[in-house]
């Protein structure tokens, strides 16, 4: 390495650290006093990449950990096309009109395959957008669920701490990030739209028995019948399955995000259910259990990932599952044999 | 320790030995040849809970591997009181005068807790229990739902090598072993009554969406007429859900196990559902990812048991796990601290 590399890169990571180090303390003041370019920074800090960070973002979010039982956390899902966007900004508004802070958050790991984040437009709630009492955050960049279901637990921490009373995950109600986001939120909320078929295919089983709430939405125009007779359909449909296991029983209503018509009934819904669940001890109850399944979750992930990078059992994996699917071998002693392979290098 | 002491130990572990070593390959030819006795001693030697005897299971297990691509198995759940031993012992005959070979097996962790397993008494099935062509085996002992199903996942595979075509799973539809039953077999059919009320406390939300064919027995008498309107309801409901990820349409059919009617319509459903499966390749490539999801969850399940044997990581967890739902730690910071410990024990 000659002189001028080295000095080049003594002077490279000195900025690095320069840039690495922000000052945590100034920081997490700044979010606590609801400063949206603090809140915005330190947003970034949890979601970097970066592991100098990672330490910092720990403090910070230690900083910021308050018990926010008066905030309420709602997922909103449904596929492509059923109006998230307008139905969030029209939900947002109402709800700063009435005096509140929203914050506005999304889950959706595949959006780097889909050339798109969900939420990366942010013309797309133009209004909100520039609303005072909003904060409005795209999707965080990264292919895993597991570490973008993360960055937005913990920034959700961080939009409490800045004193949000109000936040709205959206998700995009085709993949996997339902679950994540269900196990995040206090109320999950499933959009539809009248005249299901095409509609249909596109939305996961499973989600609709996640919803404490089905909104049909674009109940306007010369769909407005459609949408009652759809909304009449799905009452029905849910009285043929069981209540959720707190005892609430799934809503159906209808709306319309474009009109602003239902929108305030859809909210009397969300109060209703948040109001029975405080009264019951369920609601502190439901967030205690979220939190320790995020703990036992993280540890389940790291172990996984720590045995499965090995190389040596990486090739033995592929070898034998070769094997259990050509029923040379069981797959419980195809799982002994790769545990075996982990305790004899310890 | 006496010399007398000494002599009864021995004398003790030489008994023990003899009983542990049956003779595998006896044992595996009797199975492959369909002896019934054999099939049965095969079978306690893997619900063992004797460590001598594991091994013993998995070279059992593997001289009894084949690829039974004609056998068929389906799970059968519903909910106490739904009819299921009748319905069984029904299927169970119909399919035995057709000259096929059916085993019935069952899963039911929880059956410790209830004092009583589901298929302990077997003159529930009086009449299939003592049809030749017919092998009835009550649920395995154990509470922990992994070692059950792990037992009935290998019960299914020495079954077939003693040449059972068919291969039902009963569970009780009210617990966590669906899931498990579900991942165990080809079809997975759900039990119900007409007139829901009561019943639908029973039954776990998701086994509904779990299920590939719904049928509503009891349909005979004066309530042929509410479970044909029960029909109907349940038909219009699962129209507003998405089709499976196969592609397969659950469908929705009404039956008196008691009267022998609707079985064979029932049976045809299934015929159906594999003819389709095996055409379209969906058969093998089920089967092939079960037994790798096998795989990846017993090594998923050894590694978090082994985990949190651990004392020290046992203690830390409840201390972590208070301080958690306190908000006084995130729990993404807690799994590191806990991993941490691990990390420093080795």
């Amino acid at each position: 390495m000659t002189a001028a590399n080295t000095h080049n890169k003594n002077a490279e990571t000195l900025a690095t650290k320069r840039k690495a180090r922000p000052n945590v303390e100034i920081l997490a003041k700044g979010v606590l006093e609801g400063d949206k370019a603090s809140l915005a920074r330190a947003i970034t800090i949890v979601e970097s990449a970066n592991p100098d960070h990672w330490e910092l973002a720990n403090t910070l979010i230690e900083k910021c950990l308050v018990k926010h039982t008066s905030s309420v956390r709602v997922g909103i899902t449904g596929v492509p096309g059923v109006g998230k966007s307008t139905f969030i900004e029209t939900l947002g508004k109402n709800l700063t009109a009435e005096g509140k802070k929203v914050a506005v958050l999304a889950v959706d790991p595949t959006s780097s395959k889909n050339k798109g984040s969900i939420l990366g437009d942010k013309t797309r709630m133009a209004e909100l957008s520039i609303d005072a009492n909003a904060f409005i955050r795209p999707s965080p960049s990264g292919t895993s669920l597991g570490g973008v279901a993360r960055k937005t637990r913990e920034t959700i921490i961080l939009c409490e701490a800045a004193g949000y009373d109000i936040i709205l995950v959206e998700t995009v109600g085709v993949g996997q990030s339902e679950t994540a986001v269900s196990s995040m939120v206090d109320f999950f909320l499933l959009l539809k739209l009248a005249g299901a078929g095409d509609e249909l295919q596109g939305i996961k089983r499973g989600i609709i028995e996640m919803a404490d709430a089905i909104v049909i939405n674009k109940a306007d125009g010369n769909n407005v019948k459609r949408t009652k007779s759809a909304e009449v359909e799905f009452k029905r449909a849910l009285q043929l399955y069981p209540p959720k296991d707190n005892g609430w029983v799934p809503t159906v209503t209808s709306c319309s995000a474009l009109h602003n018509s239902g929108i305030h009934e859809t909210w009397d819904v969300v109060k209703a259910y948040i109001s029975q669940a405080k009264k019951e001890g369920g609601f502190l109850e439901n967030r205690n259990t979220q939190n320790e399944n995020w703990l036992l979750q993280t540890i389940d992930d790291h172990l996984k990932s720590n045995f499965y990078s090995d190389h040596n059992i990486k090739a033995k994996l592929t070898e034998l599952i070769a094997e259990v699917t050509q029923n040379k071998i069981s797959p419980f002693r195809a799982a002994e044999l790769l545990l075996e392979l982990q305790q004899s290098k310890t």
